[in-house]
């Protein structure tokens, strides 16, 4: 089937609330015949005469069963979400009744909606582009502030502008290239090639900040993955608990929005945290040990942030061995003293002379941690710093989620930078970007103005992807499929 | 806490629609301040001006952070659910974004609502009975067409109609036997005792046929109680499968509205039957074998349907034996023959000597089933018939189903009687159906005219009760403590 052909004819229905008891459900409809639909079984005012943006209350009734008291809203196209008609029903939250008015809706010639079809509908209609109805479903999908905001961000089109605006100029270029080709061997050239190679030059910065964006606007939206590392008994689990709890605190403190937690994610400071299930984690195993093992090296290193959980019984020399292979991994990572009360100040004194050379990722190398106020030598010594907590009294933690948030760098999650989520997105960001760079290698060689145009054209094809310019059927397919029915 | 005291004086706020992750979700509050609290962190309109019963396009605001863009439903009191202002806020539907707002606007000044605190509301702000407050809960709890048309009736205030208009009549009278004791000594006879006798027989009639509905509006709302019983091996799991099955795929059908079946519970003909698990149901335990066994006779008790599954493997003898027990019951049971394919006729000529007494239960007496229209001769031999069944095949499962709902009388469940399905309306009603008959007693005793009064009053207290004229704390509490949050 076609995504496009399925365009306007037809008017679609779902329900667009959770399905579950509820004090009220909400049945969406869209299409030219929303309204006059719902007026068939609607008993109050008549629909069809009312104006966009209005609520009214009636009963739905299968001939003269009543199914249910409910409100009406009326959306007029164009303005509505998906510019077509639209009828929300909000009816009380049973099952049965939502099943019933849905089942009777679709016997009068509603059909039931696919995932994704009211903003694929959106987005046909030119209400969104295609990385904003991307955005969509990001945003339905964000648990934490750092994914709402780089769902947010793109939803509302600070990703997307930035884009047409390149596209628009390379438009232009595309253009007169072509146009010099139409005068074939007549040796014009419309588009000055100095020009060219600095709208390049200046899209191939964009493209970079994109780009590089990625791994950030990444972790923002689908967390960080933490491995805390360990040997048994050191506490792993204890100190998992003592992080989950307080955030478990927070969750249910609004009654009715608990949500289902997945036992090994947590938010911290805005940012969702994802431990991953090595072994050593869940287990009393111990992943250091078992630092042969091929599987466990490989969750290791899926990790942005490695937490390496020691305690007062270990030995010294131990520790130093496997804080040195930690370091070597290039990944992040914190050293955890737990049960602190149980330390020696000999103990702690042989730990002092522990040196190793921190390693740090691109993630916490950025600019803006080196000029944070208290950078100076802390920068220096942070890595080899140790935290002592207890997981079992509680005490420490806040400290240890301070440093864990400095670690991946905070201060991005307040950033106003645009920032990349979506893996198909940098994939096209990519393949632009190496179209364009074609076109810097042919562009000073005369005999190859032929590639000039199609490289640029390649590029555009690709920026086009991004918003939704060019599509395929399969790709619109691919992006609404993901989608949850109702939206 | 006194909940008369909550009235009006604050805004409460709560998520309406059910929790986890949807395409919309739908945060509501009402209260004095719902506009102008909503108005502070909405961005778009200004909504202090809007028309009531207007949706308006905007975003939700953090200071600078936008947490969504929504939709903005005005309802300006009276002309609302609770009529008290209310604001609906139509989010995406990510608990994210929903807890975000909620937090925000509690920080505002408004209160997280307690279970059933917007219908409280709409009770003591007259919108609703009492009786319709309750009814509110069981509409959306229902999950039948027969508990679901229990529940609107009762909310669309049929049942409310019917009392309040006895009740005005009888505080006629009370007020005369008042006044005839406001005049002491002197004998004057105010009230007409046999006006007050005839209105008193009159309300006993429609008590005793409320009083009388109960049984059946308590199978409407809560379901049928069966039992399955048989030999090991008979079947049963298959057989309750079979019945399942075909329920399961018509749940499913309508995408996204797909309710967690419980795994022994079904809808037949718009009523819901509940499997008893007693031992012989789910383990291959014989409940007839066990039948010594106190706790699954108590269990079979409970049942408003045995069906008995009996297989051609089985000893004629023993098949007697046990429709004989069953019958002695008091149950209306069904005998249902699987594996018919393995039935012998032999077997079967054996079987067709069995001849028991059929015990029929209140249920399938009632006179609507008398005088449909095949009843003549059937109703003799009917609870005699054995119902030929293969649970594997799935043959004969939709004539099962045609008996079980016979038995149980389906007929009612079209009716427009006015049927109480609330215990604590039951009691309300035994309770002044008993005041009315001290009444009655001391009628014509010019010495108990004490008691005729306080006795009439006893009576409307009972009747407030149901309608809410009457209502303690208490009550109220724990009638609202069982909604959902947001309701």
């Amino acid at each position: 089937m076609s995504v496009h052909s399925m365009q306007a004819s037809d008017t679609i229905i779902a329900l667009a609330t959770p399905s579950g008891i509820g004090a009220i459900g909400v049945i969406r409809l869209s299409g030219p015949d929303a309204i006059s639909l719902v007026n068939e079984v609607f008993h109050g005012k008549d629909l069809s005469v009312q104006h966009s943006h209005t609520i009214h209350f009636g009963t739905i009734r299968d001939g003269r069963h009543v199914l249910d008291e409910v409100l009406v809203s009326v959306f007029i196209g164009p303005k509505s979400y998906t510019r077509e008609n639209v009828v929300e029903i909000s009816t009380h939250g049973s099952p049965y009744i939502i099943e019933s008015i849905i089942k009777l809706l679709i016997r009068k010639g509603a059909r039931a909606a696919n995932p994704g079809e009211f903003t694929l509908r959106a987005f046909l209609n030119g209400q969104l582009d295609l990385s904003q109805a991307e955005a969509v479903a990001d945003l339905i999908a964000s648990n934490s502030q750092a994914s709402h905001q780089v769902a947010m961000q793109q939803m509302r089109g600070g990703f997307s502008s930035e884009l047409q605006h390149l596209r628009d100029q390379l438009i232009h270029f595309a253009s007169m290239i072509e146009l010099e080709l139409d005068f074939g061997e007549e040796d014009v050239e419309f588009a000055n090639r100095d020009d060219l190679k600095a709208l390049i030059y200046q899209i191939n910065r964009i493209l970079n900040k994109l780009i590089a964006s990625f791994e950030q606007g990444n972790v923002m939206k689908n967390g960080v993955p933490v491995v805390i590392a360990g040997k048994p008994n050191v506490g792993k689990s204890t100190l998992l608990n003592a992080l989950l709890n307080e955030e478990r605190a927070i969750v249910s403190e609004i009654a009715g929005t608990t949500r289902d937690t997945v036992e090994d994610e947590m938010v911290i400071g805005g940012l969702r945290f994802r431990f991953i299930d090595t072994a050593g984690i869940r287990e009393t195993e111990d992943i250091i040990e078992a630092k042969g093992v091929e599987r466990t090296h490989e969750k290791i290193k899926q990790a942005k942030l490695i937490i390496y959980l020691i305690d007062p019984a270990q030995d010294i020399a131990e520790i130093k061995e496997q804080i040195t292979y930690l370091g070597s991994l290039g990944i992040p990572f914190l050293t955890v003293m737990n049960k602190k009360d149980l330390v020696t100040s000999e103990f702690e004194n042989q730990l002092s002379v522990i040196s190793y050379h921190p390693i740090t990722s691109g993630l916490s190398e950025s600019s803006t941690e080196r000029s944070s106020e208290d950078s100076g030598n802390r920068q220096e010594t942070t890595d080899k710093r140790i935290i002592y907590i207890s997981a079992k009294n509680k005490t420490g933690i806040e400290e240890l989620k301070s440093e864990i948030l400095r670690k991946v760098n905070l201060h991005a999650i307040n950033t106003d930078d645009v920032l990349i989520s979506n893996i198909r997105h940098l994939e096209a960001l990519q393949k632009t970007q190496e179209s364009l760079n074609r076109v810097l290698e042919n562009i000073d060689n005369p005999v190859t103005s032929d590639f000039l145009a199609m490289d640029i054209k390649q590029a555009l094809y690709y920026l086009g992807e991004i918003t939704g310019q060019v599509t395929t059927d399969d790709l619109l397919e691919t992006i609404f499929s993901k989608f949850c029915i109702g939206k």
